[in-house]
């Protein structure tokens, strides 16, 4: 078995985001999404308590080439704040960066910026939700020609030209942005600031794993990480997961073997093979350990507080005599089926085989994933090659695993990062295995890494609620009185002069001329 | 008359640059490039000197999406010095950002950089010299469909893409980059660094107009430094320049007016409106204030030193009753036939109408030209709607005049760079129309401008010779030796072990959890 190449799960962490994912399957090809049986939640509930204007961009397809001048538009949408107390024309603007996700799922998610922003702005990312080129999804995730222009490069330029015109029919190009994101969208975000500081002054990097590629951190950290969620919580659960595997095998092999593991399963369909079930299982514990909050939440599915420490008591406190098998069965409840509600489990249902990070995984996001002989998932070494041949049989399309860290930087990064590039928090919860791939430590004065280390995946974005730990409303308040930094001292700077011309005579002048 | 759009000119300033220049002409659709008669000192004379490997890189047409995998590439020659003294691996690394003309113009044109360099690299520019996508310069050329990739954001990923490849070919990743520039290449040198800091250290953006996009500075200013330039040699100079154009139009509509003009003019054919000779007259008073350098100089033209103060010498040095236009004539014979072996000029000698420069104008490079009152030109302002139908009818392309800004930046500069950015060095010669669009202050410590008032368009980069007057000399000791500070700190961090880990603990850690 190897790794899931789950993710950049854009966790929205609030409810109704089951049907988003369901939508959009979060991993890499091979090992297909999982169906994401729960209670859905209406979105609209989640976001009526925001007040918000949804608008339409005409959006260019291409930023960086000067083709199809006829049909290289597509409406682009996004929302605008319409909540009192913005400064007006200057005052600052928060602008969410989209992921993927619908729009609903996008206003629900951005909790932290809502509450805390006078003024708002999210754009959706172009593919995802609505913001679809071509006129249609179906058209739009047609082939690789058509996907051709689902690049990270196009989505935070398209950020800049929207912010730009924004400012401008605001009549607002005083304004400093201060970019938010999570994950994905977090990495847009600290890139974005990197790529384009005139247009905003800084960027709150939420759990953005920049660092995920190449041989920038090992290519175990992530599943290292998510094995050491469940050591902590319960060695014997730890262990009863290890062993689960060759457990797995060794039935799935026997007489009957997969009618009788799903049977073991509660499975809709029989598995035509061990790797279904083995790739269900584990990406319920990525997921798991990515949305381990202390605290109830809804994300993917409805879930307890500390989900694993249930899921570990649940695997743990079977009675003797129970399998290796069905402790998984009982533990692994606790993420497909906490209401108890679903009769059985289908795991093929995959109504968008082609989703859009497939297609992004398969190009720039290549982020090698391996299992470590110390996880508690069975070894596996990445193999580029396969993934490679994997991506050219989805979609006709060779990825470019050096890319990223070529047009945005990885190695060194403290180094370039020390001189160059100023006001970015990244914030990393380090029982999030996506830690692993996260900035850690302060850069210099105005790089700073924020560490929670009882806080999961962007666990800061999440709306405030009455059961937030106090770290968490101290973790909070803190980015926010950074972010008020960075805008006092834009806004001094510019009183000063600073903006438009500095009051220096010329500093380097020759004045002895033949 | 409207203004010449001129202009990146990319002042090689060396022998043989005429050819080149008349391979690629310079200007903006409407006014055509000048046929440029001189005497053509061979290339390879000038560039003997220098020890170099010519190579080829397969390079991707299309950094930015992800069509064509299999055309989708092209060869792209670059040269890599031979010379001794290189440190080896880990060395510094000198880049030349390429902008348009043949590779041995390149070679000649970038003695600075030979000179002082331990290690050398230049980059041919995409579908400038032989780095022609789609196999020929008329099949490149050949449409707004197979130009679309001619753009400034593609040509620096080009530079970020090749220079990763040959520092992993070198086994010196740790290699400090610099980067050269002048003109356009100065722009991209700039833009680079602050696109790509983890590419390279630093930047010597010589002559590089960065500002002059949209508003940011008076679109007046290009044409009122040229006309200073005169003022400053000789007032009736100027005043007879300023006369002239109503001269030029009142014997145009004459009797036989333009077969009288041309005869004047020594034309080789008759002109067919007035507009051809006064592009033609107002071209050259521009390229000289471009190259107006204290010593001989060979770059478009064979030209004295001083070349405006001669010009001025002859039209003020006529006989008694010699017209204004006879004057103009006389005059502008300094440009386009010093070395007197011309019979008669040409002025439709325009081998490639569709130049590459004149793309970059018409979809990025949108440079607005004004002539002021107060300029020795006739008033025009610039009108936006007729550039814009001007390419329209050329390529089928609509321009973006705000994209560069929105891309690179621009507005309020100072306060941008200020924070963030660092080790760039804006040189500008003062006598230099393009200065009007540079950066003349300091930003901060290390985002400096250098000043020369009386230089001209990137005096700095031209090879060292005897002639050369003290100030430039000093000049370029000082850049340097700001260079050599960049690297000396590169490689203190580097000891220091910044590069690889920083020693701080995680410094903002949440301790107390509930």
């Amino acid at each position: 078995m190897r790794p899931l190449h789950l993710l950049l799960l854009i966790l929205g962490l609030l409810p109704a985001v089951a049907s988003a994912l369901a939508r959009a399957p979060l991993r890499f090809p091979g090992p297909r999404a999982r169906p994401q049986r729960g209670v859905v939640v209406g979105a609209e509930e989640a976001v009526r308590g925001y007040d918000y204007e949804t608008r339409y961009f005409r959006q260019r397809l291409d930023h960086f080439s000067f083709l199809e001048e006829e049909e290289g538009f597509f409406q682009q949408r996004y929302l605008v704040g319409r909540g009192g107390g913005w400064a007006g024309a200057g005052g600052p603007i928060f602008f969410y960066c989209g992921n993927e996700g619908d729009i609903a799922w996008f206003a629900a998610n951005s909790g932290l910026v809502w509450e805390a922003g006078p003024r708002f702005a999210a754009l959706v990312h172009r593919y995802y939700g609505e913001s679809m080129p071509f006129g249609s999804k179906d058209k739009a995730y047609n082939n690789s020609k058509s996907l051709a222009y689902l690049t990270a490069e196009q989505a935070i330029a398209d950020y800049a030209v929207l912010l730009t015109d924004l400012k401008k029919n605001l009549s607002s190009e005083g304004s400093p942005v201060v970019l938010f994101g999570g994950s994905y969208g977090g990495m847009l975000a600290a890139w974005m600031r990197l790529k384009y500081p005139h247009i905003a002054v800084g960027a709150l990097a939420s759990s953005a794993p920049i660092l995920q590629f190449e041989d920038i951190v090992p290519s175990t950290i992530f599943y290292d990480l998510v094995s050491n969620d469940f050591k902590r919580e319960s060695l014997s659960c730890f262990q009863t997961i290890k062993d689960s595997w060759k457990a797995l095998d060794a039935q799935g092999n026997g007489q009957d073997g997969l009618l009788k593991l799903s049977k073991t399963f509660h499975l809709c369909q029989t598995i035509k093979n061990t790797g279904e079930l083995s790739d269900w299982l584990s990406s319920a514990y990525s997921y798991l350990a990515m949305v381990d909050y202390p605290m109830p939440s809804d994300f993917l599915m409805p879930l307890p507080g500390n989900p694993i420490k249930e899921l570990c008591r649940k695997i743990d406190n079977q009675p003797d005599g129970t399998t290796i098998l069905e402790r998984i069965y009982a533990g692994v409840n606790i993420y497909y089926n906490y209401t108890g509600t679903v009769d059985c489990f289908d795991l093929n249902d995959d109504p968008h085989g082609m989703g859009g990070w497939d297609w992004q995984a398969c190009t720039e996001m290549v982020m090698p994933m391996s299992y470590s002989e110390d996880s508690m998932f069975p070894a596996y070494k990445f193999d580029y090659t396969s993934y490679e041949k994997d991506c050219i049989n989805s979609f006709g399309v060779r990825p470019r695993p050096q890319w990223i860290t070529t047009e945005f930087g990885g190695h060194n990064i403290s180094l370039v990062l020390e001189r160059f590039g100023s006001n970015i928090i990244f914030f990393n919860g380090l029982l999030d295995p996506w830690s692993g791939g996260g900035v850690l430590k302060n850069i210099s004065e105005s790089v700073v890494a924020i560490i929670a280390p009882l806080g999961a995946h962007h666990i800061d974005l999440r709306p405030a609620s009455k059961e937030d730990p106090d770290w968490l409303v101290r973790l909070r308040e803190s980015e926010l009185d950074i972010i008020s930094g960075w805008l006092s001292d834009y806004y001094g700077a510019r009183r000063r002069g600073v903006l438009f011309q500095r009051a220096a005579p010329i500093p380097w002048t020759l004045l002895h001329h033949t």
